[in-house]
């Protein structure tokens, strides 16, 4: 029990308002906490459905972490169009999300529940959001810095978790050795959308807010050099495959993002405000 | 993120095993490993798709309170039998379960996600939990004593917020009273069983281990008093309807119960030790 605060205050939504985000930074945080909440969304997927107990736990506390990181950024972005966090999770369309592809991805190839994808998909999440969230713990936004700050700690036990995994299958049998190879085939053409440019990044430049955001291009060694310093580690080859086009940022998305939210979304619309 | 040693802790599975348990001992804590397991499972089904953020939230964070109880329920019981929580939850056949049915129930008694029963069924399982491991606290076996001495505090905490939603959803609008007042009539013939004997406590008494266990029969007027505070604060009528047989602690479950433990075990059995 991470929350209690929250649970026990149920019935006061109205506790500790936050100053009401500027619209372009509003749409930067949008972006990154669609990016928690899908992928938060995918994770919870796996629960009471992993191969091990722990696992079980493991992955909750991660989908749980990620929820957290989602709620405050979605929760700041809210604030400048007078909007709370569930109206921007429950009540947006399709081309409202902001998500890149990456985290939106089904748990496998096939669309069943495959570790080694998620392991692997874990491992470039935790370290790209890493990399992101320690720059931007210094943005000139104190919101945004705050959030950043907390996040920072937790998704650095993310990709521990993540490393040890894609190490102990990658060095295990010929079996997970041969599955996460395929895995890595499957997952690599959308790492490359993760350092494509950010419309809402460039929007903060042209306003002259350039300190707020961190450009996505800049994160795209440091993220790429440690993910490939662990697969070399776990004897598993990156895969010669191009990058595809993704398109998150811009309201794109693949086939299986409606079938996602749609999932997410039909209890609370079906009783919106929950109190039916 | 709550359970960080033992991710960072993967590879070591033989870390600090406690002393076994005697088996009279480890029967009864497998009745009530079973117990929290199964609810765990049921919850689990919530992630991501309760009606709010904050909500997903709280469930998630009690499926993982469950599922910890669960873990060292059956670790203790299994060392009995040289087995691990793993083999106990993936590698056991329906009747070897020995979860009461409360638990076991679908989220709704339509086969769907129904919040008035999951609200209603984590009152009444919270309550029972409670007074369980407030008592279970005192048993002769130092183990068990330890287990609930930790649990008692964490199902305080599931039975606060299973009463503000009770008490928020009961005397809510015409629509969510009659969704509780509905809900409540589908879930009563399930909470008699709670209170039926188990055959792991009648063992233990016989063995001159009376000390160790919870007669469920002593739990019956505290819990039931309790649950009728509650239902009363919030106008929910109790429902004038006979309670079921159930039959969970000698093997027999309800008709749902062999999809739940389906989807739980077809990845640790397709995978067993998850090293593929």
């Amino acid at each position: 029990m991470t929350d209690r605060l929250s649970i026990l205050h149920l019935a006061d939504a109205s506790a500790a308002a936050p100053a009401p985000a500027p619209e372009d930074v509003a749409r930067y945080a949008l972006g990154l906490g669609d990016d928690a909440l899908v992928l938060a969304q995918r994770l919870g997927e796996w629960i009471s459905c992993a191969p091990e107990l722990e696992e079980d736990v493991a992955l909750g506390n991660i989908a749980l972490d990620l929820l957290g990181h989602a709620r405050a950024l979605l929760t700041y972005a809210g604030s400048a169009w007078g909007e709370t966090e569930d109206d921007l999770a429950y009540f947006r369309d399709e081309p409202q999300f902001r998500s890149r592809w990456l985290f939106e991805l089904p748990n496998g190839a096939a669309g069943g529940l495959d570790f080694a994808f998620t392991v692997l998909r874990q491992l470039v999440a935790s370290l790209y959001f890493g990399a992101l969230y320690r720059r931007l713990a210094s943005s000139q936004d104190a919101m945004l810095a705050a959030i950043a700050t907390k996040a920072v700690k937790e998704v650095a036990y993310h990709a521990e978790h993540a490393t040890l995994w894609t190490l102990r299958l990658g060095l295990g049998t010929d079996e997970s050795h041969g599955r996460m190879t395929r895995a890595l085939w499957d997952l690599w053409p959308f790492v490359g959308e993760l350092f494509d440019s950010d419309p809402a990044v460039v929007a903060l430049a042209e306003n002259g807010r350039a300190g707020v955001a961190v450009p996505p291009e800049e994160l795209r060694d440091e993220v790429l050099t440690a993910v490939q310093a662990t697969l070399a580690d776990a004897g598993l080859p990156v895969p010669d495959a191009p990058f595809a086009a993704g398109g998150g940022r811009a309201g794109r998305h693949s086939e299986s993002f409606g079938r996602l939210i749609g999932e997410m979304q039909v209890l609370a619309r079906a009783h919106p405000g929950a109190t039916w």
